[in-house]
């Protein structure tokens, strides 16, 4: 194929928050793909938080981006030309693309969407490893049941939000915690949680005993720091603590802030536990079955924060997860469907 | 009876390291039983690095002692009179018999033991609350089994010396953590943990990966801050940290600190767990069995360090655990046998 693939690569390891001078902008021919592989034209890249750790050297749960390499992201697109049995041009999939406008991939790194039932940014979101997360880290990791008051951090995120939609359709007291008034609201009045704390605006241990007056049977946590320390004064007996990601310290340049409070976890008999969602790859099917249910009968609500821009608007579009920016699942528009 | 009982009594809640004037010295007639109640002379009483957390205001695991209380201290003693129908007169016994030399409490609130099995001061120790809150942490909460390799702090201390030996009998690779080099060679030649660690004169990361070269299944932390730091960053797949007691942070006049590593949870897919040793009592006595018999059988060896001085050189004794001094078991020897 005669056309250009854009991209973009990390090129140093960032202090701090991840500036220009990180990446790189590249261009080259698209690969036609060989025995097994396809061509993927990429229409929307996920924007995930945990892609400040992946830009850090050093042992973590998955290997980091090497320098010079395409910056790891998952995308939807449409496949362009196959040569792997599984796929046909023309195929909605989603897979870990990468940040570029054309992948040439091995047809196994790539899943068939089905787009009647939601329209392709979804997958990114509450029907892709969001929700997949949300899902996991509730139910499995957190052990939430009927009755629970379940407390979600980042809660309008494209994690926290699902977290405590999936919280109350199985019957928990959901709460969450978001920054800003506009953000709070959604989680009330669209999103049917039981209740909100703006974390800007108030002080949150006291929100928490007026929120969750029984105290927290599940913290699921996506951001760490004084949220953390908060929640951890404010358990239940044999609560569980899900730690699920620390957005509030991947930038942090210094050593990251433990949890200053975590005797909580003797005082109330509570554990704390961390996950990583790729372990549940082989319940990804059950999951996907469930949260596309809530999707379909409305239960569930998928929001995405849409950027335009195209590829090259990558690293701008992932440091508005560090300010807060997004609503919902933050997702990078590449190309026109 | 005619006779005088001291008493040590909360005079004031500590800031930092308890001083003298928080305490209060007391003299008072002894109070003869009650109906159902009995009269213990004190023989021995324990003292625990939780006391410190007693002394401080506020909700915890267990009601704070008031100030003008006879302190609270686990005691072994020899009963003198009784009026319930469970405890005859020169039966020894253990309770909750609190800093003074004679106690006047209900019979259900002390158990007999039995001297032809272990000294008296064995049942404060390895026998008693100690040798309980290690059996059930590293069994039940953290679920050591054979092969694991289990590293406990505070390794030379009431809790973490059984703890070690434990997981040593369970099939484990037992580390231990401590101060010191005769409290090494002593975790090493004589209790047979399989390695110990000197956080005083190493560097625990580095020790910990020479002891522990495939991670930590299990770690049992006495200890908190540095060392509980150090533990997190050496975590194996799947670990199980269980919190049993943060002695380098008790005395810290600001706030505590929190394990800056406690990401490495989510990276290991690993949890931190607290526990109190009161919600097994139901279960005490299969415990104590198969403490019993291991200590029968020589695979368990019980060492108390015994502090001279009556029950006005409690206060002192109490500090000689925050200096690190103790080596087994910290017992106070309040009157001879």
């Amino acid at each position: 194929m005669d056309a250009t693939n854009h991209q973009v690569r990390l090129a140093a390891r960032p202090v701090g928050l991840p500036k220009d001078s990180d990446w790189e902008h590249t261009a080259e021919p698209v690969r036609d793909p060989g025995e097994g592989e396809i061509l993927v034209k990429t229409l929307y890249l996920s924007l995930d938080p945990a892609m400040r750790g992946w830009m850090n050297e050093g042992r973590s749960y998955i290997e980091p981006v090497g320098l010079g390499d395409v910056f790891r992201a998952a995308g939807v697109g449409t496949v362009l030309a196959s040569r792997h049995d599984g796929f046909s041009e023309g195929d909605a999939v989603t897979g870990i693309f990468g940040a570029q406008e054309y992948a040439t991939v091995p047809g196994g790194g790539a899943q068939k969407v089905d787009t009647s039932l939601a329209p392709l940014p979804v997958y990114l979101g509450a029907l892709g490893i969001s929700g997949l997360t949300a899902y996991f880290g509730l139910l499995d990791v957190g052990q939430a049941k009927e009755g629970d008051t379940v407390v979600v951090s980042g809660a309008a995120g494209s994690v926290g939000s699902v977290t405590g939609q999936i919280a109350r359709i199985k019957g928990c007291r959901a709460v969450g915690i978001a920054g800003g008034e506009e953000k709070c609201a959604w989680l009330v009045d669209e999103l049917g949680f039981d209740a909100a704390i703006d974390y800007k605006a108030e002080d949150i241990r006291k929100a928490l005993w007026r929120a969750a007056p029984d105290g927290i049977d599940v913290f699921f946590d996506n951001v760490g720091g004084d949220v953390l320390d908060a929640a951890l004064a404010a358990l239940a007996r044999h609560a569980r603590v899900v730690i699920c990601g620390a957005i509030s310290q991947y930038n942090a340049d210094g050593p990251m802030r433990g949890p200053s409070n975590y005797m909580s976890l003797l005082v109330n008999r509570a554990r704390m536990e961390g996950f990583v969602v790729f372990d549940y790859a082989s319940r990804y099917g059950e999951a996907a079955r469930e949260l596309a249910g809530w999707l379909a009968s409305g239960e569930l609500k998928a929001r995405e924060h849409l950027v335009e821009g195209g590829v090259s608007a990558f690293p701008d579009a992932l440091l508005k997860l560090f300010a807060g920016e997004n609503v919902g699942k933050l997702v990078l528009k590449v190309a026109e469907e």
